[in-house]
């Protein structure tokens, strides 16, 4: 399916641009235990909540363009782990972004590489100048 | 310093009960890239930034108590990912807590198992239904 891990994160965004609940899934291992936060939301810890929580996000339905930038990757030879951060814009409608950050997990599978974990979380708009939070 | 996964974690949330840099430090990797995110905060991807953030979080000083539940573990035989859940609560005061899911990555280095990324996020509280979130 994907021979490489950005092949198949390409694959995921495309996914996810498209609202293609089948291309998003068969990004996703599905033999291994994935799971999936969606930002703001609760912890997804089978195929099933997974699917249904991309059906909910794609219902909604109309263009989602994202820019996707790889912050860091740490990679062994069977699993690599993405940091991104994602741009989201409603096509057509540059009031309506977001601004998130991503920690993507891949595992090389018989087949190719496959996701076995997306923890997506609000990004803070930029600061001038960099603070520390104060609350863990 | 750390022989297994279990103990680098260990290490982890106890330097942050004890509010020690110097503990929390040991267990990151000084070799690698490595990256902190903070719930709420943004991406802080030098050993400096993320020093720096501890000792402004711990300035605060009072004891925490963090439980800590792993929900997955993603493993190769180099590099390990958990995703886990926290439960922070400032001691003696019940209604300062907290609820954040985590994503830990640790690498392999020559002398042990070390921390690369560290990415929290508020977690909601649980529902009662669970609920996809509308925003992505």
């Amino acid at each position: 399916m994907y021979p490489t891990v950005e092949l198949a994160e390409i694959a995921f965004y495309q996914a996810f641009e498209d609202a293609s609940v089948e291309a998003m899934m068969a990004v996703w291992s599905g033999a291994a235990e994935i799971s999936c936060i969606h930002p703001t939301g609760t912890v997804l810890v089978s195929v099933d909540a997974i699917r249904e929580s991309w059906q909910q996000i794609f219902a909604g339905g109309s263009g989602v363009t994202i820019q996707v930038n790889v912050l860091r990757e740490y990679a062994s030879a069977t699993q690599v782990v993405h940091l991104v951060e994602e741009h989201l814009s409603v096509t057509g409608n540059t009031a309506q972004q977001g601004h998130v950050f991503a920690t993507n997990v891949y595992q090389l599978e018989d087949d190719g590489w496959r996701m076995v974990l997306h923890h997506g979380a609000p990004a803070p708009r930029p600061q001038p100048t960099s603070r520390a939070p104060t609350l863990h």
